[in-house]
């Protein structure tokens, strides 16, 4: 199953931390500039400096967009370096897609195909239908926008349909139907930790992808205590500014990362 | 206003006409997979053999990312080309992006100031507070997804939400909030005409994006009665595969932009 690879890679380091990519120009250090791959040579840093407490890497698509085409090659170059060098580190790209039916299939090959991501990021408005290309793809994974991070993620997300909030509907449907091939995932945001308990009780087996945590105001104890699935797992951590851009990225990672651990330690129910 | 450069081309040609340059690799003719540049020269062809009928030019994002950081590249070939040649051809990016916040900002960059689109496609679930860098942008227009053209569109998009259909209650936030810029447009389908005379109503002076019509089984004249404003436009007609991989591109762009300019003609209430 497609995400056996992340409960490996989780169980392995006793770590559910997700490190993002997402090595914005504007904000990555001075002296990468001076080189001829900048994002490249700030991510392999980042890396290197990171990955023995991290399951997944994330680089979210926009920043590497925001280059042309040589920022497309160095997010190549990226996962080149990271199939490489750490083959059973889980990969997501952060893109936020949704086309219809066939156009889709551009995305699936860029995205699965040529960058060799294990999973990506997806919209739900256009329907399980128009998802088809993603959904067929058994090796990998979908991981559908349900409840996101942002302050006006209610707008739509909470409008009620039929007594429940839009999210309860998005979050029923990938996981009764959306999910025959055992591929969905669900993006929860770290700052809705209400909602993300009612979801894990309606979507017992579904991993979460939880980006929040840190600058944008979530916490990890009650992320950890609303969405751990049974086994201790089921919960996918995204931390990206608050450490790819620490004075000392390798700290921060080890902070988190040894927070999660201690939760998981001092609730035994939630045991690797 | 963003959409007087749209308004300013379709009066000028006497023509609704988008064409869809969606340069699918495994479709455009085999003497131009020979090329350096094969989508660019493919698209090169199109738009010399269809610019005198087309307002509107809409590459679709998805198959340039397939072919990585090479799509990319002739992507912005396609752009320096149209702004060189044909600068008063509106042109859209059907990207479909949405992310939270500053991340957006990669995509605007990416979108609006390198590549140089008019406009671009967006999903509309991650609510109004998300899309702002991309809402803020008066000088470019934000054509939110509503009711979209694929067969499986209502499976969110007719959920009630308050005795309306969510598709409605994107067009009402849109027309109504979203829109302070004046930049907003609505994607809706050709497939889907009852529901778009229903949106022209709450939106009169909203212009929408109309992908469906011919492959996907739209009919131009239900469209052109049930979407076009009080002013003869308010409609961008696109079409791709049914222009595009034509035998005759040229005789099939000419052919839909002459069934445009007859039911205008036909029906002086919405004369250009």
């Amino acid at each position: 199953m497609m995400i056996d690879k992340y409960n490996k890679r989780a169980k392995k380091i006793n770590s559910l931390l997700c490190v993002g990519l997402d090595a914005d120009f504007a904000k990555i250090p001075k002296h990468f500039l001076k080189m001829k791959f900048p994002q490249f040579e700030f991510n392999k840093w980042i890396i290197g400096e990171t990955h023995e407490y991290v399951a997944v890497y994330k680089p979210n698509s926009a920043f590497y967009e925001a280059r042309g085409e040589k920022g497309i090659k160095e997010l190549k170059m990226t996962m080149d370096y990271l199939i490489k060098n750490y083959p059973d580190i889980f990969t997501i790209l952060d893109a936020k897609r949704a086309d219809i039916e066939n156009t889709n299939n551009g995305y699936v090959t860029s995205i699965f195909d040529w960058l060799h991501f294990d999973a990506v990021t997806l919209h739900p408005y256009l329907g399980k239908e128009a998802l088809l290309p993603f959904l067929e793809r058994s090796d990998k994974g979908c991981i559908i926008l349900c409840k996101t991070s942002n302050r006006g993620a209610g707008e739509l997300q909470d409008l009620e349909v039929g007594g429940k909030p839009l999210w309860q509907i998005v979050a029923e449907k990938v996981t009764n139907d959306w999910n025959k091939n055992k591929n969905c995932m669900l993006v929860v945001g770290a700052t809705y930790p209400e909602e993300m308990k009612k979801i894990r009780s309606l979507a017992p087996d579904i991993t979460f992808l939880v980006p929040g945590v840190g600058a944008q105001g979530g916490n990890l104890e009650s992320v950890m205590a609303s969405g751990l699935d049974n086994k201790g797992l089921g919960l996918i951590i995204n931390s990206a500014r608050g450490i790819i851009f620490a004075e000392n990225p390798k700290e921060e990672a080890k902070k988190l990362c040894e927070e999660i651990r201690k939760y998981l330690l001092e609730h035994p129910m939630s045991k690797l």
